[in-house]
C-alpha cells in the first residue's frame, strides 16, 4: 500500500474529488453522450485520469458505458433530491407553485442564491419559454433576473458587492450594467416588496419575483413567475399577477411556520473560482 | 509531490471520489445539519476523512458550514440538472405531466429503473400523498411499484432476475413477495398494457403506471399516477385514469419523435453493491 504524507493526502482529496465533480458535469446538452476523448477535452484532464474516473463513476453507478459513448444514469439525481430532502421548504411550496401556475398559466420556481448566480431549486413548468433553460438546478446570473434582484435586495452588503464584482454585462437590450443603477434597483425591490424585470437576461423575457421568508422572517428564497412580452405587459403582471404571488409567498410562509421542519438556509459563500 | 504507482493512483481515485460522494448522501431528512462527528458516524470513515472531505466539498460550493453543523448548498442540485440538460425527453415530457396532473388533481411522475429501485426522473405534484416521500430523484423499490412493474416488464431477463435477487420483501399487506407471482404480475402487465398496484408499497396507496416509449418503440421510462385507496379504487383507476395516461405516453412519444434530440436511453447496470 502507498504511504502518503497528511499533506499529500490531503491534496489528494481536494483533487481526486474535484475531478470527479468536473468529469460528471462535463455531461451537457452539448456533450451528453461523450467520449472519453471528449471529456478529456472538456475537463483539460489527461485521458488516463479521465479514464479512471469515468471507471470509477462507473462502478458508483452515475455513469455508464455504450460502446465508446458515455452517459449519466439517473442517479445522479439522488444527489440533488439530497437538497430537497435536507430543505423542507422545497415540498411545503410545492403545491402552492402548483396553485399559482395553474392561475397564471405560466411556469412557477422557487429560486435560491449561489454565489453570483441564482439556482432553481423548485419548479412547475407550463410551457417552454423562448430558449430559456429552466429544469431544477438550471443556473442564471442573478443580476439579470427578478430573482436574484429580490435574493440580491435583502442580502448582506456583501453579497451584493459580490454579484457587482462578479461583473454586469450585457445580456439584453435592457440589462443594468451599472452598478450605481443596479444598487437603485435593489433599492426599489425592497421598497415594493417585489422585483419586475424585463429584457436584462434574454429580449422578450418578462418575470416577476417576490422573497419567500421563513419563520423568523429571513428571505428564504425567491418565488418567480415568468412570461413573455407579448403575452403581457411589466404593468399587467404588477397589476395581475404579483398580488397572486405575494399571496402564495405568505401562504408558503404561513404553512413553514405550522410545518417548522425546514432546515436552516445555509449562508452560501460566494463563489472561489475554485472550478 | 508524493509519486504513486498506477495502481497505487487508482485505487486512491476511487476510494476518494467514492467518499466524496459518501459524505454528499450523509445528508439526508434524518441528517438535514449535521455535525463532523454526525457524518463519521453515518460513514463509518474517520473524522479527519470526514474533515478533509467537508473542507474539499465546501471549497467546491456544495456544502457549507453554520457554526458546528453542515448543511447541503443548492448547487448540488446542478448536478442532477445535468440529467435532465443530457436526456431531453425529461422537458419534453414535462409539459404533459401538468396537464395529467391538472386532469386527474393528483402527482403525475416519470421514472426509471435504477438496479433494482426505481427514481424518479420528473414530477408534477399535487398534495403530498401519505409518508411517501417524491421528489426527482426520490428512489422506491421497483418490485412493489407500478413504476417498478412497467420498468420490469418490458426489461430483459437480467434485469427482472436482479430485482428479483433484490429480495420481494414484504412492505405493506398486499406485497408480492413471491417471485412466481412476480413473473406474472409482469405478464399480465405485458398484456394489459399497464400497471396497477395496491398497498404493495404502503398500506392504501394505489398507483397506475404506463409505458412511455422513444422512437424506437423502446420504453424509456413509466408514466405513473398515484392516490390513496380512499379516494378511488383500483377499477375506477383502470377505467377512468389509465386511458388518459396511454393516451399522454403517445403524445409524449409523439413529441419524442418531432424533437428527436433525446440521448438515447443507457442500460442501467444492476447494483453491484460497491456502497
Amino acid at each position: 500500500m502507498t504511504r502518503m504524507t497528511a499533506e499529500g493526502s490531503e491534496r489528494d482529496y481536494v483533487q481526486s474529488i474535484e475531478r470527479g465533480f468536473a468529469v460528471l458535469l462535463a455531461f451537457d446538452a452539448e456533450h451528453p453522450n461523450p467520449t472519453l476523448a471528449e471529456v478529456a477535452t472538456a475537463t483539460g484532464l489527461s485521458r488516463p485520469a479521465v479514464r479512471r474516473i469515468l471507471l470509477t463513476l462507473q462502478r458508483l453507478g452515475y455513469v455508464v458505458a455504450n460502446g465508446s459513448r458515455w452517459s449519466l444514469t439517473p442517479r445522479v439525481l439522488t444527489i440533488g433530491q439530497h437538497y430537497a430532502a435536507t430543505h423542507g421548504f422545497v415540498e411545503t411550496a410545492q403545491p402552492h407553485l402548483l396553485r399559482l401556475a395553474e392561475a397564471t398559466q405560466e411556469s412557477a420556481s422557487l429560486a435560491q442564491l449561489d454565489g453570483s448566480e441564482v439556482v432553481y431549486v423548485a419548479r412547475v413548468q407550463v410551457r417552454r419559454i423562448m430558449s430559456v433553460a429552466v429544469d431544477v438546478g438550471s443556473r442564471v446570473p442573478a443580476y439579470a433576473t427578478s430573482m436574484g434582484r429580490v435574493l440580491t435586495a435583502w442580502a448582506e452588503a456583501s453579497v451584493v458587492d459580490a454579484v457587482i464584482a462578479g461583473g454586469l454585462r450585457r445580456l439584453a437590450h435592457r440589462t443594468i450594467t451599472d452598478p450605481t443603477t443596479f444598487r437603485d434597483a435593489l433599492h426599489r425591490v425592497r421598497k415594493q416588496g417585489y422585483a419586475v424585470v424585463e429584457s436584462e437576461l434574454e429580449d422578450g423575457l418578462l418575470s416577476a419575483s417576490v422573497p419567500v421568508r421563513d419563520q423568523h422572517g429571513d428571505v428564504l428564497a425567491a418565488l418567480a413567475y415568468s412570461t413573455t412580452a407579448g403575452r403581457m405587459t411589466a404593468e399587467q403582471v404588477v397589476d395581475k399577477v404579483v398580488p397572486l404571488m405575494l399571496e402564495t409567498a405568505k401562504a408558503i410562509s404561513d404553512d413553514l411556520r405550522l410545518v417548522g421542519n425546514h432546515a436552516p438556509l445555509p449562508s452560501i459563500p460566494a463563489r472561489d473560482g475554485f472550478f
